[in-house]
């Protein structure tokens, strides 16, 4: 569908009313909890901070007047309701919770952007035909309670809250305990199912990556989320005497891990550099400099965005290491297999057109990291911006962005909701 | 010098008294002392295991009517007196403690056969010229106080016991007290000096390697003592997100260090299958499948019997480290350099003619690993005698060894003493 030339005129003025003081400030204030010393900040799952986050948010809400919604994973909606109060409501947000020794704008940003797109429309008087909702997605580290992406997992119908109540964390507190603490505490929220229809979903973030950065670019226009899979190789070999021991009746784990990884390494060889291949576990035992090793256990994290390739080189990387068998005997496990998603043209083109109207230079990238729009991609049409971080550093208390660069995302989202909510 | 052909005839018959029952026995008792559950022995350097099988020696010795004597470290030493009195004495004999999960064999054969050599001096009526010592060095293993080959090193001047009281073992009971109760346990034993003139010194040992086995032989005549040269390599990287971080942009520590390896693979390969070069050690920081390695460090042990290739071939190694730096910083410590020695050719000659005389199938080979040989050949002319072990496992509760193997070694033993001790 082709919208009209004065339903981009209208996301256009909305996107100008973003403030991006207010932006800023609202990020450094969420920043104060769960700070750490090192500038980072430590807010996981369900915790005293993410709790206090979610109440600096409904304040933030509250001052607007609009209404919170939370579900049985306590994932976190507020609405701003449109036209047509049955219409199915466009959504953005990502998360608030923060890995251990996180940044302050990972997830954080793709809330706050949320919200101020909110009072963007505000200032311009919009009011659209869809209501647009802000989620704050519940665990998205999974840094607490495994897995990641819990939230938006349990949104997309693909983790079964009722059968996870009682994993616990590492203090021995249960997952059931913990959304009890976050539901006593925001009585405000009104109970609404998990899965409900939504018209669209697009989510800011910082890239996570130097793509950006090095290509000079404010805005990345996320065509997808490439593919990751995950290997865990073990190689069994014989403990023996180093010094006595002639290489001909070796069985040298290491030595066959090594050759294995070194075989992949040739085979993952790539000019375009699409390739993501890792190899960042390595065990040994006994792990001693004068003892022929054992065992070895590595892992392989193997991404791609292209679908086709992905198969075709995670095939070979498996089918490598199942076949590497000399010497030692070796065994590989699958740990994860989550192919490619490209977003809907649609989504990807109105993010693209309002970065282009907006006038910032802004590249197309694959999401390199996992998103809870990875899994709300399965429900309706999905898409995501990027913002850059300072060398791409993330997960990390040194994690920064620049003000002006979330000011320029949080337009682009603006004026990409506004056009989502005319449709 | 030629001996007599007189002299071969008394050595070769001292030898034919050799009672490989009680020899066997007498392992069996021994490893009583320490006993694990799964066949092996824990009997530790100054450990009331280790006092408990000096008694047990000391208890043989005495049967006998020899004499005790021990030193600043606890070396014990049983002596045969000779025809003169004020002769240097040829000594034999190895070590009685052992690795924690350790076999019934290692060391404790040498010191057992060189008793069971004297037991067939008697059984021959045969008094040496030379006075005969069998020696029990302390703290060969080192896995209680480092440096093992403690005893043995301290005798040739290479360790100072004085300096050296106050190092602690992991319960913190320092080695001067160790050494104080093994004298309070053992005061039949007259003190005497280290480092006292010895004649020659000739060691029986397992041979802890498949060689023998592997070439069908019952009879090592062990050439030398290969050199060994030990590094830390360590590799300085940067962590990243293994999802988003381009190849062209990682400093990858873990794919650093695969290459290295590698490329020292390429150079230690070895057709006659005489270098020895292991890695045996490997740790990474963060140690985490999806994060890039920020740092690897991992040991290299390499050995070679030859002195040339020995200095070129660990010459190339550190070399090739110093020379790896790369997208990754690389630093290299060397933590053992000692040289290949070689044992003089008359008491190579010695044994091989004694094994030749007693008809077993008997080899020239180098010996892969250190023993308390490598620093009494410093003092005096020097050499050792394998015998098989099962598919050279050692430093493991499953060693194993044959009793006629056993017998085997200490008949070649008993001739080569009696040889030496007509020197």
């Amino acid at each position: 569908m082709q919208l009209a030339e004065s339903t981009l005129q209208k996301a256009l003025k909305a996107a100008s009313h973003v403030n991006g003081e207010r932006l800023w400030s609202r990020h450094m204030e969420m920043a104060r909890i769960g700070a750490t010393a090192r500038g980072g900040v430590n807010r996981q799952a369900f915790s005293a901070e993410d709790i206090s986050a979610r109440k600096l948010l409904a304040t933030w809400a509250k001052a607007r007047g609009y209404r919170l919604y939370s579900d049985a994973l306590e994932n976190l909606f507020i609405r701003r309701d449109g036209q047509d109060a049955n219409a199915a409501p466009v959504v953005t947000g990502s998360h608030l919770d923060s890995q251990p020794q996180g940044g302050k704008f990972d997830g954080t940003f793709g809330v706050l952007a949320g919200i101020e797109a909110l009072e963007a429309m505000e200032m311009a008087r919009l009011i659209t035909p869809r209501p647009i909702e802000v989620v704050a997605w519940s665990n998205e580290e999974g840094s607490r309670y495994a897995p990641g992406a819990m939230g938006s997992m349990a949104f997309a119908g693909q983790f079964d809250v009722v059968q996870n109540l009682t994993i616990k964390d590492r203090e021995g507190h249960t997952l059931g305990a913990a959304l009890k603490a976050v539901r006593s505490e925001m009585p405000q929220a009104s109970l609404r199912p998990l899965g409900f229809p939504i018209a669209a979903y697009i989510e800011a973030h910082i890239e996570q990556g130097p793509i950006l950065e090095a290509n000079g670019c404010q805005i990345g226009i996320v065509t997808g989320i490439q593919g990751a899979r995950w290997f865990n190789v073990n190689v069994i070999g014989e403990a023996a005497h180093a010094g006595t021991t002639p290489a001909k009746n070796r069985k040298d784990a290491m030595q066959a891990a090594i050759a294995i990884i070194g075989r992949l390494n040739e085979r993952m060889s790539d000019s375009a550099d699409l390739v993501r291949f890792t190899v960042g576990r390595f065990d040994v035992l006994p792990n001693s400099p004068n003892t022929i090793a054992d065992r070895v256990s590595f892992s392989i994290d193997f991404r791609h965005p292209d679908p086709e390739q992905f198969e075709r080189l995670s095939g070979e990387i498996l089918r490598l290491c199942q076949d590497a068998q000399d010497t030692c005997e070796v065994r590989v496990a699958e740990t994860l297999n989550k192919p490619p998603i490209a977003f809907p043209a649609n989504v990807v083109n109105s993010v693209a057109n309002a970065a282009e109207r907006l006038g910032y230079r802004h590249m197309h990238l694959s999401s390199g990291a996992f998103h809870d729009a990875l899994f709300i991609n399965d429900m309706c049409p999905t898409g995501m911006i990027f913002v850059p971080c300072e060398k791409g550093i993330s997960h990390n208390e040194a994690e920064n962005a620049k003000a002006e660069d979330l000011e320029a995302g949080t337009k682009v989202l603006t004026a990409a909701l506004v056009e989502a909510a005319y449709r």
